[in-house]
């Protein structure tokens, strides 16, 4: 019997289930006799909560590598540090399953955390002598992960947050009367992917006029001295702020503006909403913010046809890895040419990518830590291209049916 | 010399350049000599801030058809009332414009305000004995128009709102813990938009579970015991609430909430926000609020085939009715059948359209009103329909070049 087991996990991304079917793909024509999908990550496979893809028609794959969010569910379990009291039973348990169900190969789709969980289990299989090859495929919005070029999900993430700031900027220009709008975007410490909003500029639109990331400690007062000063120039001034800007001393600025409940409780807005409030404070034009939310994770319809062929290829390209005897390492892209954009794929030690983040490098931030350069620009381009073909119904895009994770 | 004007006026939709691309196609067809683009609504023919919009190839209408916003901008200017001091000298001058100009017709493109100004300028112009022809062209994401089936832009509006719900639901389905997400959508007055997240239900998720419209009264009590009841049957509890719901004594449930900036002074937080606390103090499970904000108006990128065709042909509607001496009134829609879905367009007369609100009817709203008929489903199912081709370039769609609009 030659089985394996897939898993997702971490938060959502519309190229994570591009890798699933990559893996599932693979893993049909390479022979396996069983391919199970363990239900909300790691857990599933702690409670024994396991579906069968073996044999997963081809249209039924099709949809799957366009279909948003995770086919197999999340999960916000942290595997317990070796040495702690649960740690031993917990790992025991999962590899106990493994030898009962003869798995040969463990594929993990997932960000950071997940790559924790690839690294602790291999040690851990290591030591006991278990034969089961242990593999990560990487996946984040956030593009934080080091070891490989960028992430899957990134690509298309970034895609919507440039061409919903270009839609924005379409709204903002209908007004003759001066105006600041404020977009939100993802990335608590890392800034990809508020980057990328710089693609939104084009020959008539210098929007966004304002780029602000967490990699560069934020001062409202420069904030304000820098919106003052492109009202100056512009009519419509508009702001990409990623959620995670911080001041000097490390605290998010999100956390300088509160509410009070019907009940008189304090909650706290988003930064966004709070740029907004300083900024309704000390100017005398229009000013609102929008918030892109989770829909920048999860808008399918707009995903990259490049960023979705490359998450496909790696979830192959794991199984090729398990074929060829690895372990304890992640499917990587290694870009090889910007223009035109080749990649090749590789194994990366999972070891070097858990619990590191990957920071937009300084030097691709201007001076002023207001906007980014033409080299990130040439980094971030070649991931939003492309086009899928999403097939609809009734108007409708459709997605794969998830009803085994619907209670 | 045969001469027009065309405007667009109010909020944006992805719909209203297609009907100014259907203006200018067939007042092009129609030999007319010179067609004027009046910027920033009326604003533009007071200012004479005028363009040449005659002659605009294929190609570039190809792009405008499908672009977002308005290519002749909007204003927040509001005609004087006839008898108040301003009044006969603003109409004057703007029939002054007309004549110098040898103009023949007059096209505004908009919504409830904008309807009212094609209502008052027909009337001063009857009295005075103009020539020219004042005609409506509807758009507007609320669909509260009055003598038209539905209005151009809401099709478009309602795809983006449904298509977002399913993802969003996607998004939420992945964790085993039970969760409440609040989708905030637009609507201050009318529910329609809201309504239409009932589309995004699929054989295998009853998300929106929840749906609240302004025309019923919101109790927050009731409130919190739909969504404890909902709780109780499903694991994730997806709500559609309108920005405009309103409690018993007709206050925005908005207003409950407010935030203090770092200044001390109070703002106004949103509906979606406000619920998001009101459940945080009430429920102990995790709880989200998403607010789908400008980009259920401008995101062209997924815009209705349907409500894309239907305001282009709305446009040269307007056209062939000025050619038929028709004035004060609006190119409609009148639906045939839904199923197929047949239409023909009609003038309505002006004045029923000015000022008037259509609401969603109440025996379109459950008893209990959390919830929308199926007759409703029935009535808005056709609107969302078709895909449009964007081109698109390095990944981004390509939108019509709206230098003009900006400085």
């Amino acid at each position: 019997m030659k089985n394996c087991i897939i898993a997702q996990s971490g938060g959502p991304t519309v190229a994570i289930n591009a890798s699933l079917a990559g893996v599932i793909d693979a893993a049909n024509r390479m022979g396996y006799d069983n391919i199970y999908g363990s239900l909300n990550g790691i857990t599933g496979i702690l409670d024994e909560n396991l579906i069968e893809l073996t044999g997963m028609s081809s249209e039924k794959l099709a949809i799957l590598k366009k279909s948003p969010a995770m086919y197999l569910g999340s999960c916000r379990f942290k595997l317990p540090k070796m040495g702690t009291p649960d740690a031993e039973e917990t790992y025991r348990k999962i590899f106990a399953t493994f030898e009962r169900l003869e798995i040969s190969a463990f594929f993990y789709i997932g960000g950071n955390d997940s790559m924790d969980t690839v690294h602790v289990l291999s040690a851990y299989g290591k030591n006991i002598g278990s034969p089961v090859k242990i593999l990560g495929v990487p996946k984040t919005v956030d593009n934080d992960l080091c070891e490989t070029d960028h992430t899957p999900g990134f690509g298309s993430a970034a895609k919507y947050v440039a061409t919903s700031l270009l839609e924005i900027a379409h709204d903002a220009y209908i007004y003759d009367k001066k105006s600041v709008t404020i977009v939100e975007i993802m990335g608590r410490d890392a800034g990809w992917l508020t980057a990328s909003s710089v693609l939104a500029r084009t020959a008539y639109s210098a929007a966004p006029h304002l780029i602000y990331l967490p990699e560069m400690p934020f001062s409202k007062e420069k904030f304000i001295a820098d919106v003052k000063e492109k009202l100056s120039t512009f009519t419509q001034v508009i702001v990409a702020v990623s959620e995670g800007v911080k001041d000097e001393n490390g605290n998010y600025i999100s956390a300088s503006t509160k509410s009070n409940d019907a009940f008189g409780h304090v909650q706290l807005n988003g930064t966004g909403k709070t740029l907004e409030y300083l900024l309704n404070d000390a100017l005398d034009v229009k000013v609102r913010s929008i918030e892109l939310n989770v829909l920048q994770r999860s808008a399918a319809h707009l995903s990259a046809k490049t960023d979705i062929d490359e998450s496909f290829a790696l979830g192959k390209y794991a199984v090729k890895m398990a074929e060829e005897g690895i372990t304890a390492c992640m499917a990587a892209v290694k870009r090889i040419t910007s223009s035109p954009y080749t990649v090749t794929y590789e194994a990366a030690p999972v070891d070097k990518v858990a619990n590191q983040i990957k920071f937009v490098p300084t030097d691709w931030i201007n001076a002023e830590g207001n906007d980014v350069t033409d080299a990130l620009v040439e980094y971030i381009s070649p991931l939003i291209v492309g086009e899928n073909e999403i097939p609809f119904q009734n108007g409708l895009p459709v997605y794969a049916d998830i009803s085994h994770l619907i209670h």
